[in-house]
């Protein structure tokens, strides 16, 4: 028995593999391996992974390797064991053989093409051929999409967190820091506080910095005439949180100013279309016709935001083709910007939660540009 | 004219490619990516890549989206950027066109099924079937093997760098801290010393949780009975460096000196038969063989060490299926260790370099025992 939340979960995980007609799914991608056996270690690098799940119709094994094997024991209750050494080769034929696996489900987006020729080939090994390996996207996704109570709490505690690491930092902001300075207060902080680490590395850039949306912080000193984006986030008990605000500089020049206006028109129009029953990409065309019909359509050149839980970037998305319809409980970001080129960049972000009638702002959305 | 080092690189990977009767290759591994053209940005998360390199016969693309624009632009020179806005499948097509490029080599431990599918979909679709997508294994990574100078120079500061981070937490250590504390400790001087990030998050495994060897740091305090694993590494300028001590605390059981001077007598041996021409299988055998007939060759359940370089586990291996034949100038770990369910565990691990006759160890080879 897989004790709750993951057993409940795991169940849900099997209607739908049954519904496709699958005899069992393979699980690799580490956010959707905890969220259904309650692992908890992540993956060292890309190419190295520290486990999967084999979920059949009524077993459902964890393949580790040696290092994981006492965590896996104690985190994944009610999943059968099974530690290969030299690879996972070696164990998977017996294991599609013992669970009657013949089509088997594996994450397409995740596995790598090496692997899913292993495990073709294991397959087709011990069914002679009649089997066969079937890519799947967002299997486990999609449950993630709205999430449980127990999720919201601790989704709410990193929001918390990363909102009083950000009020120290944002009062020590003054023209003379570097960004570099500014971005490990804000990574101490965050730990100091208690995470287990940034959601990703903060993102500090100032003044023409602030054009790059992803900018990596440098040893440039904040200027008085700057805007300065501040992106960051917490991974506190494996759930993430992500914010940014944008701080402008005591002599910021006019058009810094006015183009934080209409960004944060644009949040806060999106924010007023989230409900449930809304397509996710109608939101994002409300924000972006906002900065459109002020000029600056080009300026905003990423998508209106993205899911947040177990991994930062989640579904669902804004996008055209990967929006969905949103529902009660759904967490996304609403992050407009506005990026030009030599000059400086502004980017508003809150986390919201999709309530029964509306939304909800699980950051204090507070109005920076009067302070 | 893509400029040195990259451009030797390049060049290099051009001639593999030929040899394979290829058009070219895609490359999506992000160490891969800065080796062959200079782009630092890393991939956000394991499903999100910031770009690729597509590599033909005589030019060469480096595709990313608009977050990474700027950045690609001044750090990739000599590469044609491409830039996608909804996913990179509108713009494979048009460039294997281009290109010309019918057989397509890709990273078949690193891509994933989905994107293999793409590429394949969109070669077939250009050249109405008379095209075919072929999965590589380590030709990039095979290259980064043996270091160039100005890399070996980048991974002595790295080491140098965690010595003298490990120097402080060593002095600090006593019975009483907790072993996240000391994890902190580690992470925060290796950020204040000036590297981007650690290269790993620190391993602090104290009395029993020295048994695991990829153990999480908890809360647990140090006992003056405890062995304590410390396994760190910094990277700088985007190389690594990782080692390992154990600490030895004032009241450990006699057991834990003896399996210490074991571990101690492997490494030793190990760094001893490291040469130019040994195959690193043999390496490994050489230390197993000392620990197993001390009897304790099933308490030794990993391999000996790895590669370090742009990743923190990279080739060479030393695994039956994975050795290579050492040369000079390839960076290696060694890193035995004895593990004890309930116990405490030993590792100890340097970085050591192929010379032309034997081994140079990156790091102070310090008797820390004696301490």
């Amino acid at each position: 028995m897989v004790p709750d939340p993951f057993g409940r979960r795991l169940a849900a995980v099997r209607r739908k593999v049954e519904a496709l007609d699958l005899d069992g799914v393979l699980i690799s991608l580490p956010e959707n391996r905890y969220y259904l056996s309650g692992f908890e270690a992540g993956d060292m690098q890309l190419t190295e992974s520290s486990g999967f799940l084999v979920i059949g119709s009524s077993r459902q094994m964890l393949l580790t390797d040696f290092r994981y094997q006492e965590e896996a024991a104690h985190q994944a209750r009610g999943y059968d064991l099974v530690i290969y050494k030299e690879g996972w080769n070696q164990v998977l034929p017996d294991l599609f053989r013992d669970l009657e696996i013949r089509r088997l489900g594996v994450e397409a987006g995740h596995l790598t093409h090496k692997r899913f020729l292993e495990v073709q080939e294991a397959l087709e090994r011990v069914w002679e051929g009649k089997a066969e390996a079937v890519g799947l996207e967002g299997l486990v996704e999609e449950l993630r999409m709205v999430k449980e109570p127990e999720e919201l709490d601790r989704i709410r505690a990193a929001v918390a967190l990363t909102e009083q690491v950000f009020d120290r930092v944002w009062q020590d902001l003054r023209p003379g820091v570097t960004e570099k300075e500014v971005a490990w207060e804000i990574e101490a902080g965050i730990r100091r506080a208690g995470a287990e680490a940034v959601s990703f590395p903060p993102i500090v850039g100032s003044g023409p910095n602030g054009a790059l949306p992803h900018a990596v912080p440098t040893d440039r000193k904040i200027a008085a005439e700057d805007a300065v984006v501040l992106d960051l986030g917490a991974r506190l008990r494996l759930y993430c949180s992500d914010m940014t605000r944008t701080w402008l500089g005591p002599r910021v020049p006019q058009k810094m100013r006015e183009i934080y206006g209409i960004v944060r028109e644009a949040q806060l129009a999106a924010m007023e279309a989230i409900r449930p029953g809304i397509d996710s990409h109608e939101v994002d065309r409300i924000a972006r016709g906002i900065i459109e019909r002020a000029g600056y359509g080009d300026a905003f050149g990423h998508g209106l935001g993205h899911g947040v839980g177990l991994a930062v970037h989640e579904k669902p998305g804004y996008g055209k083709k990967n929006s969905v319809i949103l529902r009660e409980n759904m967490v996304l970001t609403v992050e407009p910007g506005i990026y030009l080129p030599g000059l400086g960049g502004v980017r508003l972000e809150n986390m919201v939660r999709v309530t029964a009638s509306g939304c909800e702002s699980l950051n204090r959305d507070a109005w920076f540009l009067e302070r």
